[in-house]
């Protein structure tokens, strides 16, 4: 080995996102929120691995999103016999094949919330990541699901994002049972073709819209009547007074109302009726939804998204399992906050730490640590200032990690310095509280 | 596509663990409470990238531990002009370069914790696995660091282990100035032999170890003192009676009086001075961590290690920062637990509900929602039984999951049954608790 220090200057690998502590912090402030919220409303937590076998992310068919796989560098005859693994790219298929996998274990409706990290080897870009956080909530229920699930969990949701303090959130919910009961009346039969042409009715000029449709060989009258009930947005009336052209049609009126009908007890821009919304993905089979932040132009499209899934573990067990989830696209949320508007996030201290106590000398530090200790039990988080330097040392780092108060343990008693505005007063770690400094 | 359903059985991967919603339930109880601790000593949390480049992880050297490559499926021109990325195998490694690479953005003493799943692509066994969760924690400074925060560390680890309620908890401290200093003096130089022998002084006899020193090339008397050294064990008092050979033992006698003096609050079982500890990686230089569950005979071997070192991020940067640092091995610990002790995990509901309402018939659906809300606002977490089903169904559920509380609204007045006597009695969700129920 050679005594020369060789110097590897690490870099930031695009796509593989990390924080600042106090940018952390805020990252931390968010989760906690979002599971407190998700638990309150009885959901429990689980986790999966971090990798499938690739024969379990493909048993939906070829997948479209970028998959990566997983390999012991130094890989020996035991390897080849073993499956191949890969990183998951979202928490649904996990989720189904842990539902299937742990089935007998499992109490139903299993209503489960997930928040892990995902990989997608896409083209980095603005808020786009290859390992970022979802937050994930689903009900999933042996043979039939009530539809009061699908008013519940975008009830969840909206508590969940307006508690982040982002300005407005705006639930826009459709049931895809309504533009198919549509298309089997007017016998259009290429159901996804028409589906991923009213997917771009956001991005396109209605004249776009209506071209796309007849290339796919529509007539004047079906192309009317289909961007009609696309345009479809308003409250539950709006919904209620559809007329229906079938079965299937009202089916889909009568379960969006009921959706609609229990959110009532949300403001009015919070839920929206939209027909426009369908969702890209083939599994969805009647409620879909889509979330908007109103006050975050920056942000383009649906911060969550889900839907009604009629079968999704299917792939895994020999039971029909229905199920309806959202799934919050936490960290390009996060991302995106903090890259546009950082005051939002309230990005502040650098630490969790509420009192810093300094230690004059050495011989100080038994006396700071008992100080430290029962100010600890009283539930404030308490730092040691261990390095003994210059006076002004302590407070320099108090400041940059913009800590609270500063704490001097005295022989003749104690003494606790507001930093916010400076003022020093005599104290007991026994009594104080931050109110009364 | 055929309509034949085709069912791909799910399989439990070897070495990467999952975890029903119960056991998750604890493990969350761990984290927060690990968290907890950390965060009261005024740690902040960061968290890096799942992945780092190959050359990061090989920065040190080669590495031990076996390494899994992460690779896009579908590569591509572009990927082969990107560095070779890998899942971390530790978080020590992505804490060095974390502090290199955002050096001047953070505020030193830096004190961090991380608590992340790494990944080991070892032959999986009884408590080791291929993807498990740590907790670390470490400081970092610029040019020296205080002898406090090797006794500040012990004090935090103690605290978190001791909280998970499972038994006692017995820290082994050392310090491996004392042990280099005395193979100075006796002029023997491959310091990094001797300590691996001294590191299997657990699990070998003692002519065993005194034979592998001497087929080191050690002489009688250098065996006699090296031996009777690392057989020193006992408080504080033991150590400062120690007799030193040269500075450097000297040296490693003062800081180990300093740290064991530092925690002379916690209870007599809680620590010890081990000159046995010594640990096998390199890079540790004075005080070294071990710690043993006296009541968990299952556990073998140390729960969580770690120690001082000299330059830990010296590969990534031209600056001298040495570090303290203590690692949990968090999924050992609840895995073993989990298989050979449950009943010290304190397993028990199925979800984090505290009450269940119920839902007579689907018009009532209004009201049940109405009065989940009016509970949660109260910070209860409260489910709505939507299926409406036989009445038999939802006490059932509420029995599997351990849910304690179940409420009935009325249209004459609310009802509630307290499960662990079947009581039920007339309530207001406004005013009630679970006390006075």
């Amino acid at each position: 080995m050679s005594d020369k220090k060789k110097i590897y200057k690490p870099k930031a690998i695009s796509g593989f996102p990390e924080w600042l502590p106090e940018e952390r912090l805020v990252e931390q402030r968010w989760f906690d929120h979002i599971r407190k919220t998700f638990e309150s409303y009885g959901f429990c937590s689980i986790e999966t691995p971090s990798v499938e076998e690739i024969d379990v992310l493909l048993a939906k068919g070829e997948v479209d999103k970028e998959i990566y796989a997983v390999e012991r560098i130094h890989k020996d005859e035991d390897d080849s016999k073993e499956s191949r693994l890969a990183l998951h790219f979202d928490q649904t298929v996990p989720f189904a094949r842990y539902t299937a996998q742990h089935f007998n274990e499992l109490v139903f409706p299993f209503k489960r919330y997930q928040m892990q990290r995902v990989w997608r080897g896409e083209r980095p870009q603005m808020g786009r990541m290859r390992e970022f956080y979802q937050c994930d909530i689903d009900v999933i229920n042996v043979d039939n699901l009530s539809i009061n699930y699908d008013a519940e969990l975008p009830a969840i949701i909206y508590e969940a994002l307006e508690g982040l303090n982002i300005g407005r959130v705006q639930l826009r919910i459709s049931n895809r049972k309504i533009l198919m009961g549509l298309l089997d009346s007017l016998k259009i039969t290429d159901h996804v073709s028409i589906t991923r042409i009213i997917d771009k009715i956001e991005k396109l000029e209605a004249h776009q819209i209506e071209q796309l449709l007849s290339d796919e060989g529509l007539n004047k009258e079906q192309i009317a009547k289909v961007s009609t009930l696309a345009q479809v947005k308003g409250s539950v009336d709006v919904i209620r007074n559809l007329t229906a052209e079938n079965d299937l049609m009202q089916e889909g009126i009568d379960e969006l109302t009921v959706v609609l009908d229990n959110l009532s007890h949300l403001p009015d821009h919070g839920v929206v009726g939209d027909l426009s919304i369908v969702r890209g993905l083939d599994y969805y089979t009647g409620t879909v939804y889509e979330t908007q932040l109103l006050d975050v132009p920056e942000f383009t499209g649906s911060v969550c998204s889900g839907g009604r899934y009629d079968d999704l573990a299917g792939g895994f067990i020999n039971k029909h399992l229905p199920g309806v989830g959202i799934s919050i696209g936490f960290s390009r949320l996060f991302d995106i906050l903090r890259q546009t508007s950082p005051e939002k996030l309230g990005i502040g201290p650098k630490s969790p730490t509420d009192i810093l106590v300094y230690v004059e000398n050495a011989d100080d530090s038994a006396k700071a640590n008992e100080t430290a200790r029962a100010l600890r039990e009283r539930d404030f988080n308490v730092e040691v200032y261990h390095p003994v330097k210059k006076w002004e040392k302590h407070l320099k780092y108090t400041e940059k990690k913009q800590i609270p108060f500063v704490w001097y343990p005295k022989a003749d008693g104690h003494e606790v310095k507001d930093m916010s505005n400076s003022n020093t007063t005599a104290s007991d770690p026994k009594t104080w509280s931050k109110d009364n400094d």
